[in-house]
């Protein structure tokens, strides 16, 4: 891991931009962690628009998780940001929008070529992220994975046993074979969904989270649009990661509704 | 309102027995409300299983507001526990249990014979009930509604002013004109849904969510089963009623998830 810079962040939050074999990325720890008080890591996902856009609402993500007592880390997606672009994928993400312009339907086969790819790239480079990360003093286990791709998430909550409690927000163009994945998902899992969100597909995030194996696993719908979940969804989102990152969860009491 | 009894659950409740107009009710504060520091009411809803069987389970709901400062009270449905019998009421009743003991489809006509007496009668008592608990000098509005019934919640909160915020357990058997009433909601609206509740009609729920005209409405599904409802579960809708009804609502944080 090579720090490119090193600050303080409302002299809360330590910040590290870094690349990793060649691979942008940050990681965000509280400023109180240290090797004796070792914080658990989230992987926070993000959508192909590439970190130098999509860095103030990650570092607003960030800023949150530490006052929850967890670091974070994300690194670029493949053929995105100021990585090397991937041809293959410029073509098809083209394809998409030609395909979304002329009001075809978006098929099966466009969906797999358009995040199989990405997803088969990314998984093995947020694990090697997830070695280099949790070799580090300050970070322990067990690790998060929040938001970003849906299919990627799957795909790390399903083969990567470093990952305990997975975070999804509902997004469209889920491939069969990650449907397939998710029902032999065994963590918990907490789903966001926008439920006016216009660029989302609903039944389909609706399908996904039927599908989720997970015993334990929580649908939340608000609305707002998709940039817009309220800060009480935000909030629990953190707490579902509390109860299953923490090894002293905060006591939840029932105020049941029979 | 005729006080049967009047005693401290856990040092911390006050617990009220009453009867208003004969009908039997419980009314619940925190023992530290008074005059000088009067709370906001929630109106505990429950199912038409009458209240000696429901009873512990409102209680449990009751301590738990008590905790978050909320007032709570309840009473009893039409026809159901010790109220005096309605035999149109139960006729209907003993045809849905046929209905579905034959395997035949509970029609429109049977869901609105079902529902709409029950809440014809009960929507004019919980108004009444509201004028009496809203004089006692240790309670104050704004008001919520929380539970039960969940086309009473509905035309509750569509048609009593004082009523501020509305949590719905989602359940079936709502009639299309309860649908139509809450397409005019515009209360808060938090809505819980038990994802693998057998005796639920799921898609009928999230018609229903949908159909909510509130600009803020919130639907949180788990796993569990019908009784099931998790303690984060409960805490999220305690944490709802926080927001909307108390003057000084917990500040909540975005960890939002782009």
């Amino acid at each position: 891991m090579h720090v490119i810079s090193d600050q303080l962040l409302d002299d809360h939050v330590r910040e590290r931009a870094f690349t990793l074999d060649g691979i942008p990325g940050f990681l965000w720890t509280p400023a109180s962690a240290r090797a004796t008080a070792p914080v658990p890591l989230i992987l926070l996902g993000h959508p192909t628009l590439g970190l130098p856009r999509m860095y103030p609402r990650l570092a607003e993500r960030a800023r949150h998780c530490a006052a929850q007592g967890f670091a974070t880390a994300t690194i670029e997606l493949p053929g995105c940001g100021n990585r090397p672009s991937r041809p293959d994928m410029d073509r098809t993400r083209a394809e998409l929008r030609r395909t979304l312009q002329a009001g075809r339907p978006v098929t099966d086969d466009l969906v797999d070529r358009l995040v199989l790819p990405l997803i088969e790239q990314a998984v093995p480079e947020c694990r090697a992220a997830l070695d280099t990360l949790l070799a580090l003093d300050e970070i322990d286990g067990p690790v998060g994975c929040s938001g970003g791709i849906i299919s990627l998430g799957i795909r790390l909550a399903t083969t990567d046993p470093r990952i305990k409690a997975v975070g999804l927000f509902a997004g469209s163009y889920i491939p069969h074979a990650i449907v397939e994945e998710a029902r032999r998902l065994t963590l918990p899992a907490h789903v966001l969904l926008q439920w006016d969100d216009q660029g989302n597909d609903r039944q389909a995030a609706l399908d996904l989270f039927d599908a989720l194996g997970s015993q334990e696993k929580t649908l939340e719908a608000n609305m707002g649009g998709h940039t817009g979940v309220p800060a009480h969804a935000g909030d629990c989102a953190a707490r579902f990661f509390t109860r299953h990152l923490t090894r002293t969860p905060t006591r939840t009491s029932a105020a049941a509704t029979g």
